[in-house]
């Protein structure tokens, strides 16, 4: 028995096109997102690769990216789950702001330690800030667990539950199981995945709208570690052009 | 104890537009009906009537109506549930047929009697016709259940069913629920919920992309009979427009 998990970042956001930091904010996709994510799903029609369930988030840019791509690949009418698990990681006080600038303004240490250290969250997001999620009613269940910021290790702690207790249970009933989300928490999965270390995740980044298969077997350890892009070229000059940012 | 149901029926069609009739092929949304979507979930927003579920039929039509609206009412993010037994009608051997062109061969008591009778069915739709659902992954678990063709009485003994299971109780647990579905099932719920005659439903025409509000009692009895558009006028016009097709 083997097992395949598809993995989907969404399209190009508005705020990806300016530069900001986005996280919780629940910005829509950009014409070059859309555009994207219809492209993803004519990949997966194209080889054949076709989910029988999709998971989101509770963000726009992942819903959009995975409605269009579905309906792309004439999937359309696959059951959805959500979770605010697949959640982007939330940036803390970064939230809004300009990536180049927050660059220039604390240095390039910091800046990469707020990016890409496993550890460090940025500092807390204001209750009362225009970009906080605190009292949006998607999030209205959450209680103690509504983050105000968060690192890539607190990402990786709320998105394993979803993981086990949703997304596992789809996949060990055979189906072909589509995980529409952001750059963060699909680290998250892919750390988890492939067994990378704290310090080896940092260097890892996926490309938005291009769909990253794994075959798992039977201890859902990937058969081809790292996954295979559909369109491997494209997949990898977009990777290096996500790990430029901000530069 | 109140409880709020809203109806939804899709946008215009390709095919209505072309005046085809369409039942269970899956076309897409035309742009006016892309657009009729987005204004109904801009009524939802404006009106304070927010979802908290929302229910589907398998098909493209009302699936991405149900998108586009609920994007426009910053609701995208709510659970989705679908089933076969929301489809539009299964119009048989009349699918993928001019509405004019058939008036015309078969005269006016035969159409009308396909139309807007409640029990004839027209003609089955051949297994291996262009434009039959046979095959098609999505209902691959209906077996004798499949339809070839069907009246508005068929279509309400496979809809009532996913009322009691599925609908009702997400009413019960006090959710704000949208059905977004098709001229069909929504006249079969219409039919139910109003305790409409068979004889008096033919008169009965929904029109596209307008929310029907209807708010139930303990006994999910309207507390106004025939709900509440959320614009009478437009939905009066747009009713009536309905009524004329293939004239």
């Amino acid at each position: 028995m083997s097992y395949t998990l598809i993995l989907l970042r969404h399209g190009e956001s508005e705020w990806n096109a300016k530069n900001l930091f986005t996280g919780w904010v629940d910005v829509a996709l950009s014409d070059k997102g859309r555009t994207e994510a219809v492209r993803g799903g004519e990949q997966l029609r194209e080889a054949g690769v076709l989910p029988d369930v999709v998971h989101t988030s509770l963000q726009r840019r992942a819903i959009n990216t995975a409605a269009l791509a579905l309906d792309a690949a004439d999937r359309h009418w696959i059951p959805v789950r959500r979770s605010w698990r697949l959640n982007e990681r939330h940036y803390g006080a970064l939230q809004g702001k300009d990536k180049k600038a927050t660059l220039a303004e604390f240095g390039e240490e910091q800046f990469m330690l707020w990016r890409r250290s496993y550890d460090v969250p940025p500092p807390p997001l204001a209750d009362d800030d225009e970009w906080s999620q605190v009292g949006d009613p998607r999030y209205a269940g959450l209680g103690e667990e509504m983050p105000r910021s968060e690192c890539l290790k607190d990402v990786v702690a709320r998105f394993l539950p979803y993981w086990e207790s949703s997304i596992v249970p789809d996949l060990r009933a055979g189906h072909t199981v589509l995980v529409a989300a952001h750059g963060n928490s699909l680290r998250a999965l892919v750390k988890h995945l492939d067994s990378i270390s704290d310090d080896d995740i940092a260097g890892l980044n996926i490309p938005t709208g291009m769909p990253l298969v794994y075959r798992l077997d039977e201890s859902l350890a990937p058969t081809v570690p790292g996954g295979e892009y559909l369109d491997p070229e494209a997949a990898a000059a977009a990777a290096a052009a996500v790990a430029n940012q901000g530069r």
